[in-house]
């Protein structure tokens, strides 16, 4: 009898046959040696695995390298391992608690007991990762009884990983072996330490042990690995880079907003330029909408508490939003309004509406509360109270692909005029396995589904397709773009919505004289305006497009004797609808062209005795230098060429 | 021995002598008999008598005609004594409530009994109450002890009158008597009913004895009466009027707001017309305010309760407002804001601020949120949230002067912008004899009221002085302004503020390097923006300045045939910033029309063959008709002189 062999579906589909107890490595090999030295883990049948686990039945493979986030994750887990490996080497008797992989990196926390330890420390520890990892340690992985693992930590007195093992079932307990060191964990890892060629350990910070804050604090150690060097550098490169354009830095440096503890924590107060920046970024928005076909509408910031029962919003966040307010002799009940989207329903509801009505399109910059823990609020991209872009389109099912291409042109055009270029769209549709998770007809949800795709590829958008990423009221396309420094950011979500329209009762008199129901539409391509502004201070470091710019020029009088013509230059401009101030301080112009930079000022105006004699200015641009000398008249001209430019034509 | 003589001053400070005993109507009489003829009542000694009531010593004596308020109150409240004495002729048996002067002429609450009653027998009244008051019949003050009160209510079986009567005190109980008509009552009332000429019962209401639901509904039935019949005809030709341009009635014909019960009563929802409408002010004050000096900021429409009680206004004003909104987890609590400017104070204080930043003046439309009790809610005028054009200008003392100026400025430009032509601006300073009232040192007080008086007067405001009717925390200026039916409205206050700098502790250093506190200057030319749309449309009548009106023109192609050349003609107005719509329903030119007519459309566009072939327009105005053809282009000079003629040259 010939050994029992195993079919392996690959995602091209294609099917090939190994025999049982071949690994994903194996399959790999079996491809090309090249490709097989890339392979960190495995997604099988779903779940990811060693690579060189055995399988024993027919599977699905997925071979995950580098490029594929659950191959990243697994590499840093490894890498945890190899980092508890190097403290157990240098600080003999340290106890381990969990050490998993994040978003960029890892972490273990610690306990060094009467050790010292400080981050001056990090480089050492990183040196033994580095020895370690050359040894190219293969992680094994082995199933153990409860009562094996336990005798094993009791040996070593590790409180933290014995209290871990409490918590699991015997018969699902496994340790991971590498080099000298073994731990509890359900794996996977990466198929050898040698894989891990560039180390950093990042960051030291405490860490109650169970995030209980009754609890010993241990130590955390942060760090993050690469496969290659040149990568390691890219990453520090882009953090540093990231620290400078951090937008609270940049937002305070910038006099954009700021935040007193006294009106509350996450609830911005926008200093003038940044409420500049604001209306400016409104404008743009409010002129682009009109063009679209939009409407605008304002509501109020609250809404009776009847209002989030009908919507269904009530009854899911309720308990852990900001709680109702009541009136002091009526016993109503309001909310602070998470969403507007009921207060547009409301107003679509306030007369009756006919097919020749539709699309209507209700346009709000609408300021919503939303509750969030102190300790998540974070700057400008978590906070309490934000304003959308918000905008509802209530259409019929088949004008939903036109509507939909419609929106994809706004957020296109937003994009462009504000300098992201790179974005990619994820499509989010139901699963097709469980159509009763979803509400709305099966032909709606068909119709949408294509409508979404057929608008997306007509547009020539770079999509992701998600089976089972669809909300349960509808399918959805979001955009994700990627910023100057490489981090990705979600923006501008469309989202089409069976549930409100019949959760509100909303109807129109088709051309059949009958009563339907029409589909709303949600979308903001700026999203949150708040978290928006965070995305571009750090795109583009502070250096806005010169249309949207709060101070587009400084006027630099070389002495006090050309103040009077820097005030008239600078009226002269404003009514041009130039904005910006005249520095009139006594100061060097040497001095007053610096602090002009460190503003990111765009353009600075220098005038003197020939300026003034001449009505001319010279001009400076920021980062670039002296851009030669115009006439008042000239300066303007350039000034609008300049703007357009910065906007996009479309 | 002589009569004893009394000395009686008159408002001009004259003193004249009088036989002890004389009454204000002898005062009257011994100045004219003509200014005799129109004496209703006095005021003696600051309270308001009889003009025939004996004085027994020295006083100071106003005489109250048709012009001064109280003489009109003195009127009506005779007037419903007349009514009563109709009613009593014509339904005996009737018992009576109260029966008070009110803004606008008078009511008297009444139980008919058995006895039918409706609206339909008002006309009944008047001419029972014309028959009476041609009689002449004197109106006759006499004390009466309780018990002959008791005795009188009770022999006509009056509970309601025997009620009243139990609340008051024996010795201070009067009655007044006119024809055969005798009433429980405090006075004054006028000489005689012959003053009373004209005479219209209003309306018929439902009113519970003393408010309290839980008792008898009486009939509450309303009058107005007037001493010229011509009066009379003015004053129900303005109700006709105000009742067509009711801002309730108008905003749903115009579609510029609606109220929805879900959202919750007294908050507005903007329809598109409308929202576009509140566009075009804060668009217009955002230019206004940038050319006077402003800076926007932006602040959330909540804020820590602390904030709140740092302000003031918590203590204040807390219990009777929204109530506190807690946290789910943190037990925070925040309060819908009520004002803007503790959070103006906030961003203040966020840097050090020396004299040479003063003033700084901070422009926010801010949302606010106050609760008013449901029934007090009506339309615009009486809301729960509304929003401001709020700023605060803080300055060092000796800057109010010029501040104040600006402001003024500002405020005037608003008005003839708007077609205010009529207002007079009230100033209120602090009562003299009662300094200890306020906060602030009697030095900034004087400075600020001088600053305010001379700034009013070299802007030639006509002005009114009301001392002691100043804010405790400083001096203010207010605007009444005169509609166009004549009501006044009070718009635009300015109010110097010593109490929020000193709570919130905000300072600047000054020139002597020394700590200083600012002076806060609040100001809302608008106020706020919902009771100024309210104001405005009533004002109008809808028919907006043409810069404000959401649509501007209406295209109305006569047949479907021209309706490419209407949506080309719609793009190339859009694109000059001119608003409007094309009417492509399938009617007839004569319905399109009166359709833009009754919608209060400016200017209509009708187009047809000859103009499609010309790429011309037939120009309509609403209310005039023909304006005659124009080509495109010269149609676009004429809509731009049109509305830089609608808009304020300042």
């Amino acid at each position: 009898m010939s050994q029992e062999q195993i079919k392996i579906t690959l995602p091209d589909e294609s099917i090939r046959e190994y025999a049982s107890g071949a690994s994903a490595m194996d399959v790999a090999v079996s491809i090309s040696e090249g490709l097989a030295r890339n392979v960190l883990a495995a997604e099988v049948n779903g779940e990811v695995w060693d690579a060189n686990r055995p399988m024993s039945q027919d599977s699905s493979v997925k071979l995950l390298t580098w490029n594929d986030q659950d191959g990243k994750s697994t590499f840093w887990h490894s890498s945890a391992h190899l980092m508890a490996e190097a403290l157990e080497a240098l600080y003999p008797g340290v106890k381990l608690g969990i050490g998993p992989a994040i978003e960029n990196g890892y972490y273990y926390d610690v306990d060094f007991g009467e050790q010292e330890f400080d981050s001056a420390h990090l480089e050492k520890i990183e040196q033994k990762m580095l020895e370690l990892a050359r040894q190219k340690n293969t992680f094994i992985r082995k199933d153990i009884s409860k009562a094996d693992a336990v005798k094993y930590f009791e040996s070593k007195g590790d409180e933290y990983k014995l209290e871990l093992i409490e918590g699991l079932d015997d018969g699902s307990i496994t340790f991971y072996e590498q080099g000298n060191f073994t731990d509890l964990c359900r794996g996977p890892h990466i198929p050898h330490t040698g894989f891990i060629k560039a180390i950093k350990c990042l960051s030291v910070a405490g860490a109650y042990w169970r995030g209980d804050e009754k609890r010993k604090q241990l130590t955390r150690i942060y760090g993050i690995t690469f496969p290659k060097q040149k990568e390691l550098t890219q990453y520090l490169h882009m953090l540093e880079e990231a620290k400078k354009r951090d937008h609270r830095k940049l937002g305070k440096e910038l006099d954009l907003f700021t935040f007193s503890e006294k009106v509350g924590m996450g609830l911005p107060l926008w200093l003038p330029k940044g409420a500049k920046l604001r209306e400016r970024l409104e404008s743009f928005m409010r002129k682009a909408q009109v063009r679209s076909g939009y409407e605008p509408v304002v509501t109020p910031h609250i809404g009776h508490k009847d209002l989030y029962v009908t919507s269904g919003h009530y009854q899911k966040y309720g308990a852990d939003s900001f709680q109702p307010i009541s009136t002091p002799h009526e016993g109503e009940e309001f909310l602070l309004k998470p969403m507007n989207c009921p207060h547009h329903c409301e107003i679509y509801k306030s007369r009756p509406r006919s097919y020749k009505d539709l699309p209507v399109r209700y346009a709000e910059f609408g300021t919503v509360y939303r509750y969030e823990q102190s300790g998540e609020l974070h700057g400008l991209t978590r906070v309490r109270g934000f304003t959308q872009d918000d905008a509802h389109i209530f259409c019929m099912q088949d004008q939903v692909k036109d509507e939909f291409t419609k929106v994809i042109d706004l957020v296109l055009y937003v994009f462009e005029s504000l300098g992201f270029e790179d974005y990619t769209a994820q499509i989010s549709l139901r699963d097709p396995e469980n159509k009763e998770k979803y509400i709305g007809s099966d032909e709606a949800w068909e119709k949408a589904e294509r409508a979404i795709i057929e608008a997306a590829t007509e547009k020539g958008l770079n999509t992701v397709t998600e089976l089972g990423e669809a909300a349960f009221y509808g399918p959805k396309l979001d955009f994700m773009v990627k910023d100057a420094l490489g981090r990705k950011w979600q923006l501008g979500t469309i989202q089409v919505d069976y549930t409100l329209p019949e959760r509100f009762e909303l109807e129109y008199t088709g051309s059949d004289n009958q009563k339907h129901r029409p589909v709303m539409i949600h979308r903001a391509p700026f999203g949150s305006l708040e978290r928006f502004v965070a995305v571009l201070i750090e795109h583009c470091g502070g250096e806005f497009p010169l249309w949207l710019t709060p101070d587009q020029v400084a006027i630099l009088p070389i002495s006090e004797k050309y103040a009077d013509y820097a005030q008239e230059l600078y009226k002269v401009l404003e009514s041009e609808d130039i904005t910006g101030f005249v520095d009139n301080r006594d100061e060097k112009i040497g001095r007053k062209i610096r602090d002009a930079e460190v503003k990111k000022i765009p353009i600075m105006l220098i005038v003197g005795e020939k300026e003034a004699a001449d009505r001319a200015v010279s001009v400076r641009r920021h980062g670039h230098g002296d851009a030669g000398s115009f006439s008042i008249e000239e300066f303007i001209t350039y000034f609008n060429n300049e703007k357009a430019d910065s906007l996009s034509q479309r």
